[in-house]
């Protein structure tokens, strides 16, 4: 069998360079969408629905559901709550179906959706994406990130070298990608001390000026859930 | 004074999240635009006049100009030659007004047009670029790297992190954008062995497809030429 391209996109508004609709698509969104997703399955969700607009977002909170969004980092005034990750506890998330609009996060999923599969990627979830991808019979990879307003954002590349570094050493995957060896190059500088090179990363400052830095650690901790998201009918759920 | 920002933009389709009017631009496509016009003024150019599009270098070459203009590497059939930087010979180009279009390259020109000032680097002028934008009274700095048909390509932010690296030894400007860090970062790496590093760049498997590798040392070499190319009223010039 031959081996299966890997391509990582720094941005969503770059995703239609790339071949979306032939890849297994991985949405990255580490400050914080994706990581926020995958803690709140790992706290039991039933199931995330990316909302576009705010205006859909108010319309599902009105329509009964738990409502989780924010723009520029802060919470939407008729949310339950804004998209750290420590907000999606047991209480509020066990066996719901969350309703989830952010910045970059869920836009990235939109321009994912056209994938062969979708799946929701963080250091959450790290090895369990990368064995659920090399279980897939067929299709390239794309790992997307989101990037914040059009803008290449360090800490998704991060993610995107940990995760193709992970899926070449099973030696079933090949790239000619730049973006994938500047992905794998900054994961090798960065990972001895993440703390220390993240304390230079713009998405750093802006959470930091918001109060909303408490999450870096927790974000860069790698498998805390063995869950993958994966995109169904406009829902993201687990275990299928 | 306050210092002077500086940001880098990956490829061009990304320029409009980007503050380009506030910007001195720099356009950058190592391979091989902006190394070509680099050599172009080197070897005597009176002007470059960036094209757009394949018709309207069809167009200049029958009102007289010298066209050099390529598609995916190669030359356009009605050029008098490509861009590769051997072709802008003193014979070819000396005293010469040069039409030039190429793939990414005077898309990227074009892409900066509305910035504050628009400048062309490469290596081969990289201590010259950085003098003038030190010198420059005011204006932020924007390095747009042209990439490759949308996509990232390594040998663009490699300049960028060169010429980012000049311009903060003198502590003259701040960066907070990711993606110039990351340039810096990767020059870094690269800088000791670039040939070697350049192996497995996506760029030069396509050039050396097409037999067209043969710039790459010449595209690294800093310094061949003091000469800076601005954008005056739609055409590259010198000394001004």
């Amino acid at each position: 069998m031959s081996k299966r391209k890997i391509e990582v996109c720094f941005t969503v508004e770059s995703a239609p360079y790339y071949d979306v609709s032939n890849s297994n698509v991985v949405v990255v969104d580490i400050f914080r969408a994706t990581s926020a997703i995958c803690a709140a399955f790992a706290n039991g969700a039933k199931a995330i629905i990316p909302i576009p607009t705010e205006q859909e977002a108010e319309e599902a909170k009105k329509n009964g559901y738990v409502v989780a969004a924010e723009r520029n980092g802060q919470k939407l005034p008729f949310a339950d709550f804004g998209n750290s990750p420590f907000n999606f506890t047991p209480e509020r998330v066990s066996g719901r179906e969350v309703a989830y609009s952010t910045t970059n996060g869920t836009r990235a999923i939109s321009a994912a959706s056209q994938g062969r599969s979708v799946v929701v990627g963080s250091f959450i979830n790290i090895s369990s994406v990368a064995n659920w991808l090399v279980n897939q019979s067929s299709g390239d990879i794309l790992i997307l990130c989101a990037g914040w307003k059009g803008k290449y954002c360090i800490e998704d590349p991060l993610f995107a070298g940990a995760l193709a570094q992970k899926l070449m050493a099973t030696g079933k995957f090949v790239t000619d990608c730049d973006s994938t060896q500047t992905s794998i190059q900054l994961w090798n500088m960065a990972k001895t001390n993440i703390m220390g090179y993240l304390e230079n990363v713009a998405q750093r400052h802006r959470l930091k000026k918001l109060g909303l830095d408490d999450v870096l650690e927790y974000c860069f901790t790698p498998d805390s859930s063995n869950h993958v998201p994966v995109l169904v009918d406009g829902k993201l759920v687990v275990n299928c």
